[in-house]
């Protein structure tokens, strides 16, 4: 997030800060406004409120930390969801071919099965020709 | 993360931290051990190393913050992937029902022109009989 390119004036915890870097302002900005809520949501809590700067610090460094890590789970879970379906989908496609195979063939059955009963028919019409003559 | 049940001592930016929680010990000591990591790769940078305690806390966060938004933005596009997959597999159960009626009513027509082939044989068998009677 460090670099050059673009800079980008934010506002974190009542503060200026100029960021440089190749994100674009939109993200910078929805970046630092999540981070506003995070300081505010821990210094709600007295627990927070009551520590020195340094703790203070890495408290919220924590509270991120653990949000990244549950995105991260949560990402985890849709891979695991992705695996399932990938695998359900093959089995529903290997199930169509086969499906489709056998309709293919009992068209052509079908087909044949028509022909030959059109030939039954001309040769019962050739006998009952005969039988009337 | 910050609760009663469980006191976990971790080693923070060689500080060590009490930390106290629902979380498991074994999930505490690898988001410890993620802040570790990237106080040491934001150290590397002179930019980080010149600012004050305050910036530098900052700093930290925005770069943790950076990493949270990353895989959410990860986990948006499985989630994408995931409603093209529940589409295309909604699209190959449509086809296979499909392929399987067609199959179903290909097999009844099968069936049918079978004992139709049969009645015609044995008609076919009586014109004979009677022709050489």
């Amino acid at each position: 997030m460090a670099s050059s390119k673009n800079f980008t004036e934010v506002l974190i915890g009542g503060k200026v800060f100029t960021l440089s870097g190749f994100e674009s302002e939109d993200y910078l900005q929805k970046v630092s406004s999540y981070l506003n809520h995070k300081i505010e949501e821990c210094s709600n809590s007295e627990g927070y409120r009551k520590q020195n700067a340094e703790t203070r610090s890495i408290l919220l460094a924590l509270n991120i930390a653990d949000d990244y890590f549950k995105a991260r789970k949560q990402g985890g879970t849709l891979e695991t969801d992705i695996e399932t379906k990938d695998k359900e989908m093959y089995d529903l496609k290997h199930e169509l071919i086969s499906a489709q195979i056998k309709l293919e063939n009992a068209e052509k059955t079908m087909d044949k099965l028509k022909e030959e009963n059109k030939e039954l028919q001309m040769r019962i019409v050739k006998l009952e020709t005969q039988l009337k003559g």
